[in-house]
């Protein structure tokens, strides 16, 4: 099983990377592009079978290591 | 309307990153976890009202800037 675990600055964090991509965009010429934000995504290869497991496991994961949860917000898909 | 972003690693391609999160979760004590990549996620804020119009623009924008197509394969979703 796969958990894909996407992890974003919380709302009114700033985000620096988010801007320069922004203002990046806007040099190149794209139009009508408003806030970016840049978040990551960590992709795991997992052996339990267990979906809810997994889950407990892979939240676990996140608060511990994954995510800095002061600044950030976390989320976990699975695909098999 | 939002784009979403995906930018990843292409297979085969060296993922120091990833390697790095898969021993600080063996060293954490986490079992059964197998290849661990991390990718970048870019949310994008835009104007348009066209999602067709709307896919061509953030394409043009993942091959310009936001992915290094030699590398990096993304891809794009929407949510309204």
């Amino acid at each position: 099983m796969k958990a894909i675990v996407h992890v974003t600055l919380k709302n009114g964090v700033l985000d620096p990377q988010g801007k320069a991509i922004e203002h990046a965009l806007d040099g190149l010429g794209f139009d009508g592009v408003g806030e970016v934000r840049q978040g990551k995504v960590i992709e795991l290869e997992l052996d339990a079978s267990d979906r809810d497991a997994a889950r407990t496991q892979v939240t676990d994961m996140c608060e511990k290591l994954l995510a800095n949860t002061v600044i950030e917000d976390y989320s976990i898909d699975f695909t098999d």
